[in-house]
């Protein structure tokens, strides 16, 4: 499966590199991989310990160029022509870079997209130093926007592997909406879910420590702080960020849920107008998605319906892309700020997947609403892979 | 304890940038490090999503360049002074550069001890770009020795907290011996394992597809490769390469037991003489470990005695820092072999932690017999924090 998954990628990506003009793509020149992932690393199948090189040719040719230590698990995976190396990579590599003679070679960096950032500045130096003298080393071009390309148009059977962990996801919610009683901390309801997802050998897509995010009425600090002792009372919003990896694949899922206080039949019309902006915003900017589209037009047009409904500005992008990690890089769904860099200025193709989001804070210490959900691009628009959450749902 | 640690490597770091000349440590400049830790985030206590700058004074002050999301954070963890951003960092790094005004930046990269090679290349080049035109740009230095020499010279406490962990992988690794029986295959064994250290809430600390290694009998290829469907029989050699991660602090430890055949009192000639081999090249490693010695001298007393023994050149250095994590970087006690860069040239200094390792293979087809301890420096010379394998262990 997983070998399979990588073959399908390198075939796609030979062609991306056809479209770029990129002959030989060294996917990523790192060691000690296991210690610090190298965001290629779902292109490379497993982890390195010695400097360790993984190129691709737009002709399909693969070559790993690996220590012999790490040669053996390289074999195992079949979609390497191995390489191992004693002393060093130096000669293994000229001697590559002679046989396939490619007139541009990608290197992996990236300014603005963290998933298409692989390589490190102290081995982009090793790097110059390994091809000083030849005249390979005027050949390096940056293929930081074809990893971005690769990363980011899923293939059908990523798009089905995401669906999946998004309703697992799903179905861990569910049990968390049973588990929900007054007097439980923000922390005993993290403890808990930590324990069933250790138990399935499932892990979180994002840090444990603030995975899945809780929050019992309003919130200390927005953004990602921890869960803390406060208790679920009578009237507390509850909100949930959770994110989950099974199988190499992630989910990023927001759900809110309200506590009535005694007597009461429905929530206070502060509460239910806040969901109903969250709502308004997401479906404003869900109906902007469709291929041609640039990032930072979809956010700007839930930031409008944002801004119509007389809330504050949100301070995140609307969606960002989600497939291996959470927040799985290439184009951003969000506003041209200094921190996205050039990421809102992509435009969106078919095959992408995000996860769209809405926070939005009740006035008055009211808590926090949040709806988080996944969709794909089609040729037409978005379509959810999550089963969306339309009405805020009661507790108590 | 997280922060109190943090907070007197701090001071150690703050004492050695005074060594050497460097006046401000932008200790770490990265975003989404849950996604990919930055090695030095053992010096920042938490990770962030959105490009951050973390930075130390040489006279003790701090500075937390965080967007708005992530500075929770680092306000709980107490021991920042936390500037948020919105949009972006580059105006609050320039205000406190103004402030600050160092005359050097140290930033964290090297070209060959990947736990100092903090910086990515786009990151490096995003640096580049946020300092252009101010006179910041042009007092840019690497940090990377600065860096080695703040994680591998350990403070007591880290010392205490290393020797916890092998105190608990040793009651692991007694826990597998008892475990060991005729008919079970590696991979079970390896899955047992697993379920072990997740009910503790324990991490692997390399890779847990390889993580334990086991071997019964003879290893299909030599070097990272993870275990297989082999079945343990008699005559076979048994030997195991385990590391844990236990509260923040890692352990790397070999051991090797021999299953005897039915009669058979001792293990075979070869197996013995094996085993007298490893331990003799250990024992000739580690009395050359000093302050003051360099790694490729360590390094050269070991092979040398294996060389004395008549088998082949081990292909692995002998030693390397241990600590954080497994292969915890700094200097190697290993050849000035290409792949090891610079990094055999270091001297070991007082309060330096290293695994110190030797693996042979027993002749025509006997299996690995590998040892693997950790020691710290003393003033002396090294003192072990494991207890010693003097002797094979004999099953069955």
């Amino acid at each position: 499966m997983t070998a399979a998954i990588i073959r399908a990628k390198h075939r796609q990506a030979a062609e991306l590199m056809r479209e770029r003009g990129i002959d030989t793509w060294l996917i990523q020149f790192a060691r000690e991989t296991g210690l610090r992932p190298d965001p290629l690393g779902y292109l490379v199948g497993g982890s390195v310990t010695w400097p360790s090189a993984f190129l691709l040719n737009s002709d399909g040719r693969t070559a790993a160029i690996v220590a012999t230590g790490d040669a053996g698990t390289f074999e195992q995976i079949g979609i390497w022509d191995v390489r191992a190396y004693l002393a060093g990579p130096r000669e293994e590599l000229l001697s590559l870079l002679v046989e396939w003679d490619p007139r541009t070679i990608g290197v992996t960096w990236s300014d603005s997209d963290e998933t298409a950032d692989g390589i490190t500045h102290g081995m982009y130096r090793l790097l110059l130093q390994l091809l000083e003298g030849t005249l390979f080393a005027d050949r390096l071009v940056a293929a930081g926007e074809l990893a971005g390309d690769v990363r980011g148009i899923k293939l059908p059977e990523e798009v089905e592997a995401i669906t999946r962990t998004v309703r697992l996801t799903e179905e861990i919610i569910e049990r968390i909406e049973a588990r929900l009683e007054l007097g439980m901390t923000e922390k005993e309801l993290q403890r808990e879910v930590h324990g069933w997802i250790h138990e399935k050998g499932w892990k979180f897509s994002w840090d444990d420590d603030v995975n899945p995010m809780v929050n019992f009425g309003k919130p200390p600090f927005v953004g990602h702080a921890g869960p803390t002792d406060r208790d679920l009372r009578p009237g507390d919003v509850v909100h949930l960020d959770i994110g989950l990896i099974v199988d190499g694949f992630a989910s990023d899922l927001q759900r809110t849920w309200y506590w009535r206080r005694p007597g009461e039949i429905e929530a206070p019309a502060d509460v239910r107008r806040t969901f109903d902006a969250v709502r308004a915003a997401l479906d404003a900017g869900v109906a902007a998605i469709r291929p041609g589209v640039r990032g930072f037009e979809v956010d700007a047009a839930s930031r409008g319906s944002v801004e119509e409904w007389d809330f504050e500005e949100p301070k995140f992008a609307f969606g960002h892309g989600c497939g291996r990690v959470a927040h799985d890089g290439a184009g951003v769904l969000g506003p041209q700020w200094e921190r996205y860099g050039s990421r809102p200025l992509f435009t969106i193709r078919e095959g992408n997947v995000f996860a769209v989001e809405m926070d939005l804070e009740v006035p008055e210490d009211g808590g926090m609403i949040g709806l988080e959900e996944e969709v794909v691009v089609g040729p037409e628009g978005a379509r959810y892979l999550s089963q969306p959450q339309r009405e805020l749902k009661l507790l108590g």
